[in-house]
């Protein structure tokens, strides 16, 4: 329907222009670099614990503009030259930025309508960061000069290994500004054709919203409750659509000049903003910020689950960990502390996840500004303290790892779906419950499969599913017809389905399909849902097995089979979890949440009657095991996350390559260990 | 003071248009009906459909400006001329909307100037409904304009049997903006008179608020704390009147085409945002849209409240319940199912209180828009549905049931007072408590006597009491010096008054009545009041007998006896309840909000004293009584709130009319079932 | 840097010009007097009820412009001139006020400009008070204006005592407006001399944020997070200077006219908005409005801190309480009355403190406005009421006390260090915890001292300090290099320190000392601070001795020895509390915040060994003492704060000249009473 809709395609993911980088770095081990924070006579130093830290390659510039172009037009590039010439005789490789994020104070005073303005009509003020439209014409030409101006300087550096357009663009606020709406209305006539068109869409019967044409239309700028969620819904994609114009103008420039240079993005910690299923064909590898809170004791499975789909983004390509935090952040209510050997369990719990890069922000702690108390490799402390000791120690083992670089994970037996566009409806107003999120639904799902040490892709409802065993559909609110056929026919033709409640309700209008809940899946699962009752937030939901929560549903099973019922009020009696024997396959409907403790259990069944296995057998709980495999065979990175000392029974003996121990038939490793196996 | 001020009285009711609907429909039965949010094709189900249902009247058309007037000035009436057919034929009568609830793209593109100003500033923007400005000449024209096509369009038609004018007007929200506030300038010349009246009247002289001339009057935009509570008030008086004018501005064009045909508008769930005492002289008959919570245990208590308020809005004319949800609703955080039977006992609940007409929002679940989860007669899932049987089961109930429709309760002998003024000042900024809501105290007082089985009218400070045995004033904050006198009256006269804490505080200007709390009400309580003492919120206040909540402070009696006293605290010893022998009656009191079962026993024995009866003796908990007096003599209507079977000692023989059953001495009625008696 | 920045001195205190207060009214008895919100008949009734109530001295005219500049340039005196010679007549002092804290309707309608806009664009509307911009050139044009024409008015008028300039200007809401942004440019240019300056003050190399210009500048209007730190605490300096630029312009006109008479206004409630050590050098004497909380059970401890700020800020010279309120306040969401005698009780603690005043907010009721709830020395009930009575009680007393006028406490040989830009930065975005209150800081510090009956005085970080025994700093987030080593230097010399967690971080750009935290402090306190590792909020932190909360942090000893350890998490066995001799004396420090109990045995221990005394020794828990120094030898005020009667064993025989009784031994105090006590 558009014609300049970004592709979707997940298959297309061009050149391999990142070998050269992987080739050159193994591992690569580094952090954001900001010079322009520091007086010269640092930089010396910096490039010196640098080397002692086994640092090969750093993000530079990326907050530069103003250093840059201090006026406009007017370009200053002589102290960047001499710190890209320091780092290239250093050996270490640059991760350049464009510099756009944030447009500097003379670009806003000259040109204040560039500033975001929020749904309730306040403009965002400079001050801060990435305050800009991305739909403004004068911010992408700005934008775009600038990253000309930069790569025609740097192109051919030896330091230049990859380019880095912008930061984090899905935290660039959505803006509801003028330039905002025209791009919206050229959006939605590229995307329905005709007012007609979007009138059907947009279910603009309803209310008295039909609209007479484009021009009528603005951006959702907090409309008495309740909006319409069509509205919002194209809202969330073409803002995505807008940011990733934004990351593709700069690319195009940047291809032209260095047509040899690997390009990408760091997505920001937050998966929610923007489509990445759109964005990743056009990144020539995935870079991802992670930012896991230590006070979480969930943290390394949520983890797990983010960096599975950073590693499904380009299909099973390797990916850069672009930036984590070597001890505590800034920006919580409460920032906790990693305590010790953290840092290095969770950046090797990432390579265990398939990247190839762990980076950090930042090199060097700043001194001032707003991100003063975000940790750094060098803290304000300096170099004497834990915390860049156990940065040495890491690039050390990192380095001695770099057979690791570009080598996959095997084919992983399940497959967790997930959908932006249905995210963004399932989280919108005047729902059954304004208690789902997203996430708490796939992480449920997933944390039964982290806990028995399975491995899982994360997929697209609409993806080829014929090589997994199982698929597990979380909180599917809003699909295709598509979708719900290529999720039926691979039930049909022998899968495994688990699918829990809310899912296949709307189409990608987020209009209902009619007929008894899920009318997609209806077929596949065995029974239609006839109303939903959910509970109050907090409140339990009995069930004859464990207890559940957040949802309840009336579901009248049409050939499935109830293996838990509810026990408790109206829904008494009636199925909580069914199963349904549909073609060669098997569907499994979950009507609430179950209880972790129940999740874990129903999970152990479904994934050992469908043939799914772990990584590993017999791990103890609070160990995962992943593994990649290299030209020269399987590695298994075994992580214990538990408090305590644990003992692995291994298959085969084997030889751990961070210890040097071996061969081993038992692995022992202390708590916040980890250990690099190798077939003995 | 006011000469264009809408007329207050309760008492001219002028002719009684609703007879004829009444003939016509029984007790009217079905709901709103929105066909252009479906195809042609659905049509002909849907009359199939509300024929089988036994629905005779469907709202049509609120929704429908974008639809009928495409463009400005440009009609299409064609394919609601089909529908008004379609109902004709089908025997189902047609409230037909004016259609002027949600202006329309083209209006708001072309006049933004008539989006609703909040507060602080921001504008309202489309997307939702409701975002008007009810002060907006533009928005004013238009609406008066469509009105005047819609009603010389369907003049005469056989399907037309009652004008709906707009949509929920209370939930417009209040407006700001420059249209708003030059009406508001009139609105104060005409209450005032001059600016030294206004000076006066908002005390003025209290932090250099003194007006040189009305041209100076802003609305109250978001000043700093602590707003001047007189200009608050009035902007709630004038908000109210404002959209009162809009309603009679649309029904004076209706007035005029269809003289015969009557005239009203539904009141919205929160009886809060208009006086309903100076709208109700305005419909020809009351029209609510009742919500309640399937999630509260205490719903059915607070709706009787309400309904109670609807019969009394205009002397006890039977009244419209114009929505009420078939299942759950979807703007609450939760939106909680109904079990089964619950539709059907809540529908006759408001039979019992005086309701001539159930009818849902909405007929046909809509597929796409804001209130797409929001349950209906159809539900997304099709007749074939608990909803659809329990719909089509309550027609042929209320069918059967046609004698009642005009049916009036006998007198009741107790009479709560409801002002609103007085609610709107009680809840603004800077007084003693913030926690004071009047419904809050509303329902303390009036629960007990609907647990006690008693009908209760609702009354303003300055009606007749003469009829009443037992008068109840819940924190009536605002009184007039007349109000004083008419309740002071009441009890000399030999009444009996309960009245709790707060009340008669401030003059109808916020200005306190000085000399001893309440000033209007000292000689009737036989007290003083010297100080407030309220405990923070949740904390309980010891008392000589129960506990209490919200408030506290200190009486020093003149006259009256104490009941309860205060046991904790600097008020220890003192009165929390009184007594007090006045004239020919007595005056109660209550400084503190006991706890329910307290104010039961409390209640209890007051009303013993006022010999006042239950509606039926000896109800068993949880059941609920209420009687219509039909052509035919009395019915009494037997609701079961319980969860459990409960049997019911009758004072004499009765049928049940619903069941069959009878003569029964007893009546066993299953957890929420519904008896409707004659006698035998 | 600033040229026209306010004079910091705290020892250029200029003439007392107070003395002449002092002689006339001993310690000044009254309060707010708003004559023009009542008509002439009750003006009289009011002079005679001062005098039965012992007042003699009342503010007026606080919220007077409108009411004596009805129209612009038209001033109406007739009626103050009335009240003044009314007051005149009846032997009371007017404490007379300049009348510009709110601009009256026909300002604001000619010039909204004037109006304060908040940092996210919205204006305060009219109908509040104090809603003007303190940078506007039209507010403060007409506001000297005023000024002028009421000093040249009551020049040399009897009553005239004081003047009252403004009223509590930290609490006018900070303006972002146009007039803002451009004095802003002009206080930074005084400040930073050239833009490269100020681009170094605020690290604007991070994230792109360099100014080309001063120019460039705008106010911190809501940035997206996270703003610019030190471009935050700038403009909290500037809006205090500015605010103090307002009161400086009405100084000097009445300075002019009439040079004899003092000048002063009154400090609000919150210390934090404005910083009073520039304030302090420009009144005559220091005003405060206190308005503990009656149902905070920790009230009289936190007032005990305030008003030794109150006393310290001027040197010790006596301060005037210029409001309190008799009963409850209107402001709170729950306002909490003052049972009997503790408005007595709280009146004597701030004479104990070194006060000169005990005024009211206010002397009559309103009866209308936004403070009609607020209690008053003759309340709506009329002064036949509880509160009268004492009032009139209290006004007896204090009238024997004339002596205590002008009397000075004795040297304090304990110092709390107060730095407001430090309170300021402290409590901005983007640090380790969100948690950290500058007053939850100071308070834990100072009531173990309270309770311990010490008193204690309150200074800047670059006070002289040798005089003290014992310096307390509490969270000093922000210092100086020179603060650092007046305070290195004030151990080394001799005295103890002690200083909790998270102080000596920034300079005062916000800019971190480098090198291992508390830089500054580091050698006294020997050690260093790696890494911040702070709690959830409210969860407890495991201690070898109690336990803390709020904070933790990993402490390296450089020389300090362990006095309580951590004992839980990654922190176990590190230091939470150290001592450190350094030179000839003691540095402690706290790396957690104790709990209550904790911190009083630690302050016991750390004060005994530094000789630190109570003002009386053995008093019992809840029971409070302080001295004055009189021309006739030292009184003691000792108060009773807590539920019983206490029995004080005195030093040396006393009288009691509240009570009479003496000589006494063993003083038996009632709860809630306090005694005068002089050597019998």
């Amino acid at each position: 329907m558009n014609g300049t809709a970004p592709d979707r395609s997940r298959e297309r993911h061009g050149v391999d222009r990142i070998a050269g980088l992987r080739d050159r770095l193994g591992i690569a081990y580094g952090g954001d670099y900001n010079p322009e924070q520091w007086p010269q006579e640092v930089w010396d130093e910096d490039v010196r614990l640098m080397k002692e830290a086994g640092v090969c390659l750093v993000s530079v510039g990326i907050f530069s503009w103003a250093s840059v172009e201090p006026r406009p037009g007017r370009y200053d590039f002589g102290w960047l030259d001499q710190v890209m010439d320091r780092l290239a005789d250093g050996g270490v490789a640059a991760c350049l930025a464009t510099m756009t994020a944030s447009p500097p104070p003379w670009l806003t005073a000259r040109h204040p309508e560039i500033l975001t303005v929020r749904a309730d009509g306040r403009t965002i003020s400079p001050g801060g960061r990435q305050h800009y439209c991305p739909s403004s014409p004068v911010y992408r030409e700005h934008a775009v000069r600038l990253a000309e101006q930069v790569a025609a300087r740097y192109a051919g550096h030896p330091a230049l290994a990859i380019w880095h357009v912008g930061n984090e663009y899905g935290n660039v606020v959505p803006c509801h500004c003028e330039a905002s709406a025209q791009a919206f209305r050229r959006w939605l006539e590229d995307r329905y054709g005709s007012v007609e068109g979007l009138n059907d869409a947009w279910s603009t019967s309803f209310w008295s919203q039909r609209y007479g044409s484009f021009s009528e239309v603005l951006p959702p700028r907090s409309p008495a409750p309740f909006p319409n969620p069509a509205h919002d819904l194209d809202y969330a994609r073409f803002t995505s659509d807008e940011l990733l114009a934004c990351y593709l103008a700069e690319k195009a420039v940047l291809q032209d000049i260095t047509p040899d240079v690997p390009v990408t993005t760091n997505f920001p910690p937050s998966l929610r903003p923007v489509d990445l299923w759109t964005w990743a064909p056009h990144v020539d590898a995935v870079a991802y910020d992670a930012y896991p809170d230590p006070a979480d004791t969930g943290a390394a499975a949520k983890a797990a689950f983010t960096y599975d789909v950073m590693r499904s983004l380009r299909g099973g390509q390797p990916w850069l960990l672009m930036e984590q935090a070597p001890g505590a952040v800034n920006w919580r209510p409460r920032n906790a502390a990693k305590p010790p050997g953290v840092m290095r369990l969770w950046s090797w719990q990432a390579v265990a996840h398939g990247a190839d890069a762990v980076m950090f922000f930042q090199w060097r702690q700043s001194r001032g500004g707003a991100e003063k108390f975000h940790s750094a490799m060098v803290p304000h402390a300096g170099p004497s303290s834990r915390i860049f000791s156990e940065v040495r120690e890491l690039g050390r083992e990192l380095a001695a790892a770099r057979a690791l670089a570009g080598a996959r994970a095997p084919g992983a037996d399940v497959a967790v779906v997930l959908d932006w566009p249905s995210w963004w409806a399932l989280e919108g107003d005047a729902h059954p419950s304004s208690h789902l999120r997203f996430l708490d639904a796939a992480w449920a799902c997933h944390r039964p499969l982290y806990d028995a040490g399975v491995a899982c892709d994360v997929v697209a409802p609409d993806a080829d599913l014929a090589g997994y065993r199982l698929v597990v559909v979380p909180n599917l609110y809003l699909a295709s017809a598509d979708a719900g056929g290529n999720l039926e026919r691979y039930v049909e033709g022998g899968g495994t389905l688990v699918m829990s409640f809310f899912s296949g309700i709307v189409d990608p209008c987020d209009r209902v399909h009619l007929g008894g809940y899920p009318a997609p899946f209806r077929r596949a699962l065995g029974l239609r849902v006839e109303e939903f009752a959910p509970p109050a937030a907090g409140e339990p939901v009995a069930l004859s097995e464990g207890s559940g929560s957040v949802w309840a549903e009336e579901v009248v099973p049409e050939g499935a089979e109830t293996i838990v019922s509810f026990t408790g009020g109206a829904l008494a009696g009636r199925p909580a979890v069914t199963r349904h024997r549909f073609g060669r396959g098997t569907a499994w409907y979950l009507a609430t949440r179950p209880d972790p403790a129940t999740m874990r259990r129903l999970f152990d069944r479904i994934r050992r009657e469908a043939g799914v296995e772990p990584v590993l057998p017999g791990l103890p709980e609070g160990v995962q095991a992943r593994a990649r495999r290299t030209a020269d065979g399987l590695r298994h990175i075994v992580l214990n996350h538990g408090p305590a000392e644990a003992a692995v029974e291994l298959p085969a003996p084997m030889r751990d390559e961070l210890s040097g121990a071996g061969p081993l038939t038992t692995l022992r490793l202390a708590a916040g260990d980890v250990a690099l196996l190798r077939p003995a």
